[in-house]
């Protein structure tokens, strides 16, 4: 496959042709470095969810496929080239990009350090389009991506560590921003819901704030991972005693399922006050009865990712703290079988790709 | 109709024998007024939804119903005698009693000003027992009530503007608690979704706290009624275009309504970070889509009543402010017309039964 495009970056990524086809070497063109790019060279770049979602067409209507498509916004390469009037980055330092590339920066969101929030529709690091509408945007599964400093993340970590700080751009600010905004740290009790890519990083990130974590799941198979990630308790939820236990108990649930399930159950273990942080999408509606919510003031509260100045600091945090995603990684020819193994769970905790060699 | 007991304060209520009675006469007795206890007149008593779901055992198997029931718990009145410990009133002061008259006073909850979530259960007023769990309590609908000072609220109000304070016991509280918590005020738009009982009070409520209010409704003809009640603001929110000029643009909606109806149609109006305060109980659960408040970090939350400190915080914030509930004063013998006219959302707001004279 090759793109339309005659100027710019000549670059090589991995894309779909349709939401049925396999994986597949793609040339296009990344914008020649302006006065406030970078040239990122991509190192690695994390698998989410929402890449399948989005290659198989599953969220059309609501969010149209562009094809062809190269997914991938957990993203951390060398800063290869910088524009002239950047300040941000130096070449050879290391940088990340997460789920959105560009946005207004004028709007109420964009001044308010929201920028996911834009009014004007931010810019998504792929299948979308630049803040000019026109130009598409292609993801990290490539070998290069030029980007506006604001809109790129420093990555102060070891070279080493840097295949699991590719999930820290999405996983890592989806569970960081919502714990933080609801107090998570010392005397607090929080739950994570799911053991997932987003459920691992909530128990590593709630642990590092200082609070006691617990782990919810099905499985009692996830017992021992989840202590080994920094879980002092788990619940099966699906044993009525523990789950009597633990009635009442929790400040903050990190709900990060994305199955179809009720969220009473989950109300139930909340204590007085407490916030049930939604980062999951269950496919349907989830039915709620207002007196789950009323006896004991209860909170469910939805979290989207987080602005750029959030990131970074979920990035520093992580940083000075040697906080990682667990990740496996894989080869770009990887790919589809990694999609089908994420679609069955079949990954601690993430999949990322290598694509210093590709 | 007579209760059993046989010692005590004799005095004369008005119960519903069993869920399709008719409100009748009926004889009992109050506790005699111990060291700490404050005995009260009952002037005037409000007319709460909640006391029809009782009384028809609408409620139940959740909520049982115990008869012969005395409803009512927005209960204001003068105190008549005081016990000898007793330094929050004085006799010939006006008193109110809300929807518990006692709790543990040790646990969590109640050591933390939120006794109406008392973790042994708090003594409701009506249809409940006391914290020996053995003496029933009889509401408001009564000549008199017999509680612990520490339970009662000094209502500093003119005799005149008593009939409005009884409701501000349960549906004023249920208003404020909420619209406090979540920071109505200045610089705030707030919206009030439904115009009953509560709903009226929580214009009132938050145009006095400062913040531009305006009220959802599916009646356009309670337009001029709800500018006159304080709002800046009426929204029609089956008028599509309307609804489109106000998606986003709320920080808090107080959702009052007790019909069946969509969250979500609420949670687009909602701005970034915005709150929908439940405090309306729709008979089923209602269904919410995750992603309805992921898309800008939006929040449902759920409020019930307020803790005793809070309540006189709310009488006295009303009383500085000449707050009181707009009411439609009713003779004992109207009761039973009263409750098909409150059914019919038939009253502007609140019945209030005036027990002087009974």
């Amino acid at each position: 496959m090759t793109a339309a495009a005659t100027q710019g970056i000549a670059t090589r990524g991995f894309a779909v042709e349709n939401k049925d086809a396999k994986f597949a070497p793609f040339e296009f063109a990344r914008r020649e470095v302006g006065p406030n790019d970078i040239l990122v060279d991509i190192l690695y770049s994390g698998i989410c969810h929402s890449d399948i979602h989005q290659a198989r067409a599953e969220w059309e209507p609501a969010v149209p496929s562009i094809f062809p498509m190269v997914p991938g916004h957990e993203i951390v390469g060398r800063v290869a080239k910088v524009g002239a009037e950047v300040i941000k980055f130096k070449e050879g330092g290391f940088a990340g990009i997460g789920c959105f590339m560009d946005s207004c920066g004028e709007c109420g969101a964009c001044t308010s350090d929201v920028e996911q929030f834009c009014e004007k529709g931010c810019a998504m690091t792929y299948n979308g389009t630049e803040m000019d509408r026109t130009t598409l945007t292609y993801g990290g599964y490539s070998k290069h991506y030029v980007v506006d400093q604001d809109y790129a993340l420093k990555a102060n970590f070891a070279e080493a560590d840097l295949p699991g700080v590719a999930p820290l751009l999405c996983a890592g600010i989806t569970s960081y921003s919502p714990l933080k905004r609801w107090g998570a740290g010392p005397g607090k009790k929080v739950a994570v819901a799911g053991l997932g890519g987003l459920g691992h990083m909530g128990v590593k990130l709630a642990a590092a704030m200082g609070a006691e974590v617990t782990v919810l799941s099905t499985s009692p198979s996830k017992e021992a991972d989840a202590k080994k990630l920094g879980a002092h308790r788990f619940v099966n939820t699906r044993d009525d005693e523990a789950r009597a236990v633990a009635t009442g108990s929790f400040d903050i649930i990190l709900n990060t399922i994305s199955a179809q399930h009720e969220y009473g159950t989950y109300l139930s273990l909340l204590g007085l006050n407490g916030v049930m942080a939604i980062v999951g999408v269950p496919p349907a509606p989830v039915s709620v009865h207002a007196l789950s919510l009323i006896a004991g003031n209860k909170t469910i509260t939805g979290s989207m990712i987080g602005g750029i100045a959030e990131t970074q600091e979920m990035l520093d945090f992580c940083a000075e703290r040697g906080i990682t995603s667990d990740v496996e990684i894989i080869d770009p020819s990887y790919i589809d079988e990694a999609y089908e193994r994420t679609i069955r769970s079949d990954v601690r905790y993430r999949f990322v790709i290598d694509m210093k060699n590709a």
